[in-house]
């Protein structure tokens, strides 16, 4: 019986008793480090620079960053409230553009500290970070369930940058569905693609599926629309960083492309993600910021600088699918199959 | 004035006096350096090893590498003919199984063995293998004219892996028609892929633009969709390693996804090679040889392993890109435009 559980002992974003411990992403699977974060400011850093990444979860730590905040203020003698902690809200929001969750994690938090009165404001806090990371856990494991059922018998199954433990609260978006799909004999292949530059299938979502013993193949990027013609993979799965009103989604850079080699192949497209992520308030994908990266990101790998000194590079790290490539979006609240405005209005209310 | 002329003083593959000096692929652009071969077992495995890629090129090497054999057969009193070359041609042959430059070369060589005297066989050969080198600086000059002049003006072009000067004997194929057209200014705006495992666009195409002043900016493989979708480039333009008789091209994996790509978002798809590397044997794309290269290629860069131990990968360094999705093959001897059989029948003959 194949051991899909191992990965309960993965623990990508923790707090315990006013630190924020993170796992430091930049550094698997070579070293399991952590790097602890006592305010938001360090939390703030640590998203920018990639030690938490994965929409849902860097949502989960700017939650955790308010708390931290809320704290700092209290021990400087500030009272704390919703207009003291608007500054470390705003440095958490900027900290990156793409995804929709760090905004929406921190409304959440803004909706608590006005609500809250004076004394209880910090404990309402955390209270309200623990509830969205364990909402998250939840709906990953809900969605799990949701996206396996889609899947035939036996399929093979392509996946792209890192959706799952480490990416979430646990069990994961995309790779969730993945870990439901093997562990029901749904899936019997899996293949995820390296995801340049940072990496984040070669050395996360492998290091995910090995813990698991999920039988999986990595592959260059630029493999995947060979790999379709060969008929080894059914449905491409992967996560969202956004999604918009009416279904377009921003994800990691590369998943456009697999979903038009995957419509040239008929094979499905499977997007997984909370519904924090969908964004009622961006009507499509045109709409969406995309982050570009520093382009030294693409200049070397290891340390080892491959690229002649006096090169440019352009390093966006997500791009739009639109909505008309998507077979079927998943969320906690249900699936969508071919998603588009109307039926994203009908599962997710008008725009705010 | 652009100084598209300075690629001139590259020299990838030089035979002097009885050696064949290489330069070392692996270690650009950090490393100018040349790896001496003074045997046919050298270069195999030179070839085998990527100090020197890019199908004309190996085929240019194979050449001389026969040229070798028959210098060291005739040092050892055996008497050269082409029975006693066949040994080291097939272990040529073996180096590399995708491109077909390779056979093509050694039938070359075997037919001017065949029809040698005596006497003069080394000196015949080494002019037919001088002839092969100097045949392709000529046609890839040639083509670049041809491939240029399908461009608009002020075009973005997109490339893949590395086919210029030190993919040939010189100037380029797919990056000869990009020094071409930038020369008399019909293009603009360059972006080179990355080209994983190798990074032969990261480290060796960014390396000949830099050089030649061609402004040129780097992306991730799997960046090329959304790049299209800005509007960037009008063309992809990429080598061959084998173009079957149907136009089916096999080329560096990772050409099939841009084409797909291309034809999606309205982008036209240009391949150029010589003619050389046209099999009218292989019927259609699904009978050309993919090589299959070490997984360990997948597992990390600069010399450091970023993927835990226990993973697998699935690494093919080639694919095939079905004649539809051609809008242009360019070869020295013309252009074919949406190339199929009867096109291809009719500029290259019928299968031997």
């Amino acid at each position: 019986m194949p051991d899909v559980n191992h990965h309960d002992t993965i623990r990508a974003v923790a707090y315990v008793d006013g630190v924020l411990r993170l796992l430091d992403q930049r550094r698997l699977p070579s070293e399991e480090s952590y790097i602890d974060c006592r305010n938001a400011a360090e939390v703030a850093g640590a998203i920018r620079d990639l030690v938490v990444r994965g929409a849902p979860a860097i949502g989960i730590a700017a939650a955790w960053g308010v708390v931290l905040e809320a704290k700092r203020l209290a021990t400087s003698g500030v009272v704390v409230s919703a207009s003291a902690l608007e500054p470390a809200m705003q440095q958490l929001n900027a900290a990156r553009p793409t995804a929709v969750n760090l905004a929406w994690a921190l409304r959440r938090m803004r909706l608590v500290a006005d609500g809250a009165a004076g004394g209880t404001i910090i404990e309402a806090l955390a209270a309200e970070a623990r509830r969205i990371q364990d909402e998250d856990l939840a709906a990953n494991r809900h969605m799990g369930e949701l996206g396996a059922a889609l899947l035939g018998n036996g399929v093979g199954v392509l996946t792209h940058c890192n959706t799952g433990s480490l990416a979430t609260a646990g069990f994961g978006t995309a790779l969730g569905v993945i870990r439901a799909g093997f562990g029901s004999g749904r899936i019997a292949r899996v293949f995820a693609g390296e995801t340049r530059p940072w990496q984040q299938g070669a050395r996360l979502t492998m290091w995910e599926l090995v813990r698991d013993h999920i039988p999986a193949k990595l592959i260059a990027d630029s493999a995947a629309a060979h790999l379709m013609s060969t008929g080894a993979v059914q449905w491409v799965i992967v996560g969202a960083d956004r999604i918009a009103a009416n279904g377009d989604t921003a994800n990691k850079v590369g998943t456009y492309q697999l979903a038009i080699a995957a419509r040239h192949h008929g094979v499905k497209f499977m997007v997984v993600a909370p519904a924090s992520t969908v964004d009622m308030n961006t009507s499509d994908g045109s709409a969406i910021d995309i982050e570009l990266r520093d382009p030294g990101e693409l200049f070397g790998l290891g340390g080892k600088r491959n690229v002649v000194d006096g090169a440019d590079a352009w390093n966006p790290v997500f791009d739009v699918t639109p909505a008309p490539l998507i077979d079927a979006l998943v969320t906690e609240r249900g699936v969508i199959e071919h998603p588009n405005g109307e039926k994203m209005k009908a599962m997710f209310g008008a725009a705010a």
